[in-house]
């Protein structure tokens, strides 16, 4: 069933970072230091960051602008063989859709001041969720593939 | 600056739920039982499913398709007060993106079984990531505003 073949969506603001190349950012924003971006919320949006400021992590939804094409198998950057793309954070995949949860350090209007973004800079935002343990932190074990002997142990 | 002033997305699948109805889903997918779900993914997308089983949680990003309209200010299920709706997980929010961590069952071929859906049966589904505890886990102390009396404590 296929009864919706397009979606159509509209930039609510762009995401600043010390990252002007793909080759200059990180792979998640986990780095230490965190590395300091801004997130600019479009005017007519700004009435929806109301609240926002009580919650010390967002979740930003963003468009990979420059991701060179979709695959359906890429190599990660973590790894050499090739990886189904939805089993990978690639940005060449359907639909171009990232997510990272940031720090968020301060809201002045429709500026947000946040910590551990790991977009490039003038990324398209598509929307900011508050980060809520109960919603989004799993708990018990959990494993994660291809991924387990790439990267530090999970806390 | 808005270089960018419309994105093109293309549903990758479609989620299957218990909720044919708004007022019939559970707030979050953090339900005892957990409720189940298949994702069915199109077959043109199957191959990007490769390594996807090694993950025991995975993040669905999806398409609110029967949110009735954008607001800026919604009253969400779980206040009575309006909020921001970027403080919010509200369905009417702009873009109408929705992101959900299930457990991942089992894979058949192009279809997951999933436990935690709290989406529509019929939901476009956008894309799947791995849900990987350095990324996605936030460390710590985690504030979370306006929801703070509402939920029960984080683990």
């Amino acid at each position: 069933m296929r009864e919706m073949k397009e979606i159509t969506l509209t930039p609510i603001g762009v995401i600043r970072t010390p990252y002007a190349e793909a080759n200059a950012a990180p792979i998640q924003g986990r780095l230490e230091p965190e590395p300091l971006g801004t997130v600019e919320v479009f005017d007519e949006y700004a009435p929806g960051l109301k609240d926002l400021e009580g919650f010390s992590h967002i979740t930003l939804l963003y468009y990979f602008h420059k991701a060179a094409g979709e695959e359906l198998l890429v190599k990660p950057y973590l790894d050499d063989v090739r990886r189904g793309v939805f089993a990978t954070r690639h940005p060449r995949r359907p639909n171009r859709l990232g997510i990272t949860t940031v720090r968020l350090l301060e809201r002045r209007g429709n500026v947000l001041a946040v910590a551990g973004v790991d977009m490039l800079d003038g990324t398209p935002l598509l929307d900011i969720k508050p980060y809520v343990p109960l919603f989004d932190r799993e708990r018990g074990s959990v494993r994660y593939g291809w991924l387990t002997d790439k990267i530090r142990p999970a806390f």
